[in-house]
């Protein structure tokens, strides 16, 4: 029997999703409390392999078992033995033909940028921080010629695995939340680091060291030397992913917002 | 030379506002990067005495010295020697007068708390939680019964040392946001523990486990043992406090959301 479920994390006690073999993986907490329930190994899939220090609204994962248990064993009884740091949201009995990570038609992500003098205290390892001004007019003008379908090497990680550096971004929203900036990015599929990169390039122009125009010539030279630095893993958060309505999921996608 | 200052905090990172012997609280540490700049002890007073676990988004304080350094050295100067979870938002010079607990005029605190059937984990740390749905109707009945001048022994701790237990509450509202509740507490002053106590006494009406004429019934009793468990620290912001305009400071009360 296949199951779907989501999960929420603080990535800080993490080394990212994916399984390590220190154990330290949030899909290493996760397989450990399936098995528990499941009196079995389970091996668990994820929509969004997240990077060490990065939080999930909604991570969506899949993993089969032969284990009857109720639903709420999937849910109650696994966040018993999840770190504080984790927890299922909901767990959902899905067809075989489900795969939270190739059935995922759009992923979001949401990245939260403290932006005033003083380094984030009260938020610190939540948000990201830059201490001067930035210009959300320049910023979202630089961030409309991002949408559309694009070759995004030039935001891409050396350790990038994917197949294809081209992917459909369909979402880019830069916006005030209070004293913190708010980025939101869709798209089909994310590059290594790309969410980070990109608001590491957006800031560039919001603070006017570059202008708008910039964003463009960036995504055209696909050569990340010439970007801007990668943006602190502390801010940014897997919102979910969204799946055909025909597997009748439960919410696969959950905001976050935090202001102050 | 007395100077006023506005201080943010992650209160997991300290065993409370006060100094203590080993030196875990917020007061030590900025006692210690005070002293860094000034190159002689600083000893420093705050507007509310927050428990261990307990944040502040605006906590207020003043200082005497006689160092003679740039206002910039007292923010950026002391956020370099205070711990991460710590961090100076202003300071500025006040009038002799000014005492940042006497001269308080209001205090405000909010309590965050996830209202669902999972614990939280994104959130862990920085909200309550209560696991069963809630009726915002009857909560907010019960708080408007707190508002006004009244004798709040009922929500004092054991270890309260405030001269009376008689304190004016000026608003108590209850509202969601998103999957948390938030509770927005306002008086001149507050008992040990009582916004912890407060909330509990509410969750037992919201739950439905007492009517809202229960916090009455409380509040004339005038008994802490009649009433309900203190909530947790987790969810806990102090938010600020306001002074007469004749000081005038910066602000001095700054808000904090948080929504899933």
């Amino acid at each position: 029997m296949r199951y779907a479920l989501a999960l929420e994390y603080d990535g800080r006690a993490f080394c990212g999703f994916q399984s390590q073999r220190e154990g330290c993986g949030v899909q290493d907490a996760l397989e450990h409390a399936l098995a528990a329930i499941a009196g079995a190994p389970v091996r668990a899939s994820a929509a969004g392999r997240t990077d060490a220090g990065v939080h999930a609204a909604s991570q969506v994962a899949h993993f089969d078992t032969d284990a009857v248990r109720p639903d709420a064993a999937w849910v109650r009884g696994v966040n018993a033995s999840l770190p504080p740091a984790a927890a299922v949201l909901w767990a959902s009995v899905v067809d075989g033909a489900f795969h939270a990570r190739f059935a995922a038609t759009a992923r979001h992500y949401v990245y939260l940028l403290q932006n005033r003098a003083e380094r984030p205290a009260l938020l610190a390892g939540r948000v990201g921080w830059y201490h001067r001004p930035l210009d959300l007019v320049a910023m979202q003008r630089a961030a409309d010629r991002l949408v559309g379908t694009h070759d995004f090497s030039a935001f891409r990680a050396a350790e990038c695995q994917a197949k294809s550096p081209v992917k459909s971004l369909t979402r880019a929203h830069v916006r005030h939340d209070g004293t913190l900036i708010r980025f939101e990015f869709s798209a089909n599929a994310f590059l290594h680091h790309m969410v980070r990169n990109l608001v590491g390039a957006l800031v560039e122009i919001g603070s006017g060291r570059r202008d708008a125009g910039w964003i463009g010539e960036l995504l055209d030279a696909r050569d990340r030397s010439r970007g801007a630095a990668t943006f602190a893993a502390d801010g940014l958060y897997f919102c979910g992913a969204d799946y055909d309505v025909r597997f009748g999921l439960p919410p696969t996608r959950r905001d976050v917002t935090i202001a102050t």
